[in-house]
């Protein structure tokens, strides 16, 4: 009997030591089980090394392999087109193909050019992006850690950091009174919380629920925020960028980066997280790949020792993420059509956003509800004036077929990603009678 | 801010309450976690309430449609074939589609005619059946429980288990003296311990790394042996089946069912719990699919609060799991060529491992190792006499180009499953001439 939990397996012990030269923050900010976490050596680190070097026989793999290849059923085999089913049958590494992270990469700084050659780690692949929240808050919550989500949120996160992992969780408001984002209030909450000395920030834009992204001017509001918390109030802080909705901004005023481009170089005391994935960018929700990529000032020594301790997460929740999907995201970005495909569906989406801004701008929806700010992602959400939110859910979808979310007993989200345009006028006009029938009682 | 984790979602309450009454040792045994989780209603309900009911339109959706059709990229589509996007794209539900938890319940019944009517849970889907091990750990293990693995170990149990989970982990003897599983061994070690209340016992056949598998004799012997340690004892029993390799059984005197089915009813102090996949199974590693199944004597009113826990478990962790992989597993199940095509690499499988047990019998291989019993799975494992078994593995990668595992400084693995037959024999000689060289120094 040994208490495998009490002793720090030695390659922890190593990791946590590169760790703490490169990137203190890191160890500061990183969770009691981040600390034991490890890229563990045996099966894994062999069949590496017998990959590279096994040229007669190797009888290192927990696979089937009949001539060579993956020992696949044609049964399911033959659904795949193009794609070599060696490509999609084996095991993925814990983190990710190769191929795929260094491609993520490239698409990272091709979409976000003011990151420059700032320095941030490779991608480590998730099984989604809430595998990567899940990841993060694995290595980096412990119980009773400070978090703060945005006051509209994604109900989930919840689940992943507070009861999972025990974080309290609070929250910072979105909007200001103009509807653009608190940055007094984000700045208010970090004054009031950094004495703790560490702060989990979460930040979501295109924002899930409310479609609402920020400006740039917004994003180095909040940059000099977080500067300042790290500097003046000496906190370190976890910055989480939740990007599963990155790319679809319809507003010319909206920042078309990441926040991650302010915070990833930005001090030794700022540790910088980049969630991101196909899931949404690329409509492929279900195939389930995304993305964590860290950053953080002068600390590009530590991103090995990261990305090794984030591999060992995986392999001891999830193994590995996979590998079928993660070759097709791979093909599809090395495909000549992806940017005109997705150019197509962004440009679908556009014009939906524009119809509905069109639509909800008409003086006749203000008696029963008004629109949040909204110039991105897939949802809007309207903040209904008098009535119960749930209980206008249920009616709407009992008596007129028409499904909607209530996010609160106040709030509405309405998802314009799976309505067509041309249902759009209706969609509203239905919601906008429901309301008022409840209305007149 | 608010302590999430302080309090206990009423949701959560509520499934603790049905499991209370229907199965008083799921209550008991469950984690500290396991009790706080919940099946999260909000965007989950509400959308699966709008899938049946909005039949104007849906707005609840978090995914892009176009036509009421998922909106996929062609660059991903384009390498799917004879199968609808409409099936690979969306999110599948957290705990799995519904279609394809049908499907493998009746596969696991067909494939262990002996459980008969036995009332067992529907199987929840996992990414993968490691997803299983850590989310059946969330659930059941907290911070000190005792587990109990074979001396014959996946690494990999140590960091799901005992790293990440922080359980005690113990080993009970694999084997006997005569080359049979150790009942004895086992039976001392429940004795030993049964005080604390409460054990985790991990059963792993087709046992990686050493491919031993259980007779029937064997696993009533077992059985007998759980059920003294919860009647006589009073010990409340997780008994997890780790059945990943199931059904490569390749000699006569093995037991061609899941020892889940000798425990799934067999005493309300007892929670079995079978885990399996399409991974080996189905010669599927990358894909990640996999499955949770519940058992508990007179507990079957509890099987769908168990569900919602465990579907809850994986919505904090990846949210659900890949459905194109899903829908490929479904889609080959359904194939009439399906049962012909495992058979047939079931039988390539059983040739090389006939094969394996030709070659190591001749005496000239003594000297050498000693081979440990092996009647099924992917691998066996030689007991080197005298040389060190990693300084071994790294001469015969490093001089002779041949990958094995070291799985001890004594033990080494070889995986049969990616050698092809016609190769087994001189693999064996050159691991020998390897092994007489260093003897000879």
């Amino acid at each position: 009997m040994n208490r495998v939990n009490a002793e720090l397996n030695p390659l922890a012990a190593e990791l946590n030591q590169t760790l703490r030269q490169q990137a203190p923050v890191v160890t500061r900010v990183m969770s009691e089980l981040g600390k034991k976490l490890y890229y563990p050596k045996g099966i894994l680190t062999q069949s590496a090394e017998a990959k590279q070097k096994a040229t007669r026989f190797n009888a290192t793999i927990g696979e089937a392999r009949e001539l060579h290849h993956s020992m696949g059923l044609e049964a399911i085999t033959r659904h795949l087109c193009d794609l070599d089913p060696d490509q999609a049958l084996p095991y993925a590494p814990s983190a990710g193909r190769a191929d795929l992270r260094a491609a993520w990469l490239e698409e990272i700084k091709a979409k976000n050019p003011s990151l420059g050659d700032t320095p941030v780690s490779l991608p480590v692949v998730t099984s989604g992006i809430t595998h990567g929240l899940s990841t993060v808050a694995d290595m980096f919550v412990d119980e009773g850690d400070l978090l703060f989500l945005p006051d509209q949120v994604w109900g989930n996160y919840r689940l992943i950091f507070g009861v999972k992992r025990g974080a309290r969780v609070g929250s910072y408001p979105l909007y200001d009174a103009n509807g653009g984002f608190d940055l007094r209030g984000l700045s208010e909450i970090i004054h009031k919380h950094s004495r703790v000395g560490k702060l989990v920030l979460l930040f979501n834009f295109p924002n899930n629920p409310t479609g609402y992204s920020i400006t740039p001017a917004e994003a180095d509001g909040i940059r000099d925020i977080l500067l300042e918390g790290a500097t003046r109030q000496e906190c370190d802080i976890v910055a989480i960028c939740d990007d599963a909705y990155f790319g679809l901004f319809y507003g010319d005023e909206v920042l078309k980066e990441s926040l991650f481009t302010r915070l990833a170089a930005l001090h030794p005391r700022i540790l910088a997280i980049k969630l991101d994935g196909a899931s949404k960018e690329d409509y492929a929700w279900g195939l389930r790949v995304g993305f964590i990529t860290y950053g953080v000032a002068g600390g590009s020594g530590a991103y090995e020792a990261l990305e090794k301790k984030t591999g060992g997460c995986i392999r001891g929740t999830i193994s590995n993420s996979p590998n079928l999907s993660q070759a097709l995201v791979l093909r599809a970005m090395g495909d000549g059509d992806y940017r005109a495909q997705k150019a197509e569906k962004f440009a679908v989406l556009a014009r939906r956003a524009a119809k509905v801004r069109e639509i909800l701008a008409e003086p006749r929806f203000d008696e029963v509800w008004k629109m949040y700010p909204f110039n991105s992602g897939y949802f809007l959400c309207v903040r209904m004036n008098e009535l119960n939110a749930e209980e206008y859910r249920v009616k709407l979808l009992n008596d007129y077929g028409v499904g909607v979310i209530s996010t609160s007993s106040t709030d509405i989200r309405v998802a314009i990603s799976c309505v067509d345009e041309v249902d759009l006028a209706d969609l509203f006009d239905v919601m906008l009678a429901c309301a008022l029938e409840m209305k007149a009682g």
